[in-house]
């Protein structure tokens, strides 16, 4: 596929990752990125070399994220055949067939194709919401990325244990609402918790979102990070502003500079 | 005991609570509380009347400080003879014998004292340290109100859940680092998490201290408060200067009307 041969299909857009001048195919029909995969992508700790899986990938975001802090080989795994289609359109615009694959398949038999501990890092960014809750009129592939219709927490859990090698690292973003489930689940599957970060929209607000990095059979000593309050009296915060705009920047002053 | 005779031991001595002009006998070489107790005291949801228990209550910080709350008959137990005396004597001291009690015992006894389910708020500050770890030469007053040499994390929240009746609260003060472990015991004994607020020393510095809220037999859904940053640029911060000296301006500002 060319770059002036994108290769959208209807509804689809082609959005900037506004870093290192990495593109994504979105819709928000089927799928769309947001700010807690940006997050995730920046949060957790990432191997400089060796291999990479993340569950859930939806269009791939994270994937391509990831390719610009390390050079491992990253997996994305994707049950949904259109989102994974998605995916691996994203890997190839942006010219990443020899670092990124996209696997469609469901994480519950991930390890049949990926083996047991092979993956220095998981990282997943799963449904937040129960399948008994939250409306159910929506269409198929918001309420599989939503709810919890194709895998429980516990699925996810279970796979990246299996997954991450002795010694590697899951990283996950969820609602903070959950978090006792979480973190049971996390110690049930030998998943030790041992960097949380929590995300408050704003100063003085409750937090709606945790970042949170267990290691596979981890000493259990756990570190809570400053919190990232989002929006601040006059817009997004400069850590948001620098994750956003940082890279634009850059660029800019090496244009100009030019 | 007169209010003239204080009764204080070699090594005590007598500090203002810094609210409704409670007082409180404590000694560098025993017990003297900490931000700790008073951040539980005003973190917990007290209910107005019915019975509460403060467990390792220590020189009872905590039933003194909850009493300005809640007209509820509040029991501390605490397991060494030196601290239950000075704790009994501190109910004494502020002429609250009517609503508050010291037993001397073990927590891990203590249902069999004060029965099942018959509270409706348990309270406790808990040592935080295992026993493998830190500082053994300390005084054995210190080191057990430091490290689990009479009870640990499990033996605190079994009798936790024991004590507390169904939908009451069970509220803790720990550290961070035993998060997991704390999350995970508490599910194990039917206390589902509901509030966590954490402490940060400073702005961007990871959290020192956890407060959270369990409900027994509660419905899982966690709320993680606004963070509490210790010091600003200048000292304390508003909240903790208004819990320290809000009253104290108070009692002044009366004083002064008069």
């Amino acid at each position: 596929m060319e770059k002036n041969d994108n290769g959208l299909r209807p509804g689809e857009r082609l959005d900037d990752l506004l870093t290192h001048e990495l593109q994504i195919i979105q819709s928000d029909e089927v799928f769309s990125f947001s700010l807690d995969a940006v997050l995730l992508a920046r949060f957790c700790k990432v191997p400089p070399r060796g291999r990479i899986v993340d569950l859930c990938t939806g269009n791939g975001v994270i994937p391509l994220l990831l390719s610009t802090r390390t050079k491992a080989d990253i997996v994305g795994v994707e049950i949904q055949d259109r989102l994974a289609d998605m995916a691996a359109r994203n890997v190839r615009w942006n010219r990443l067939e020899d670092r990124l694959r996209i696997v469609h398949g469901d994480l519950k038999q991930a390890h049949d194709v990926l083996g047991y501990g092979q993956f220095d890092l998981v990282t997943v960014n799963p449904p937040y919401l129960p399948i008994a809750s939250g409306d159910r009129k929506l269409n198929p592939h918001i309420a599989a990325a939503r709810h919890e219709l194709f895998c429980t927490l516990d699925d996810v859990l279970a796979a990246c244990s299996r997954l991450v090698r002795t010694g590697g690292k899951v990283a996950m973003v969820h609602r903070p609402s959950r978090l006792a489930e979480i973190m049971s689940g996390m110690q049930k599957y030998r998943l030790e918790p041992k960097r949380m970060r929590f995300i408050h929209p704003r100063e003085g607000q409750e937090a709606n979102m945790v970042l949170i990095e267990a290691t596979r059979d981890g000493k259990p000593e756990l570190r809570v990070l400053p919190p990232l309050i989002v929006h601040s009296a006059d817009g997004y915060c400069q850590e948001l502003l620098d994750v956003y705009y940082g890279h634009a920047d850059e660029l800019k002053e090496k244009g100009e500079a030019q």
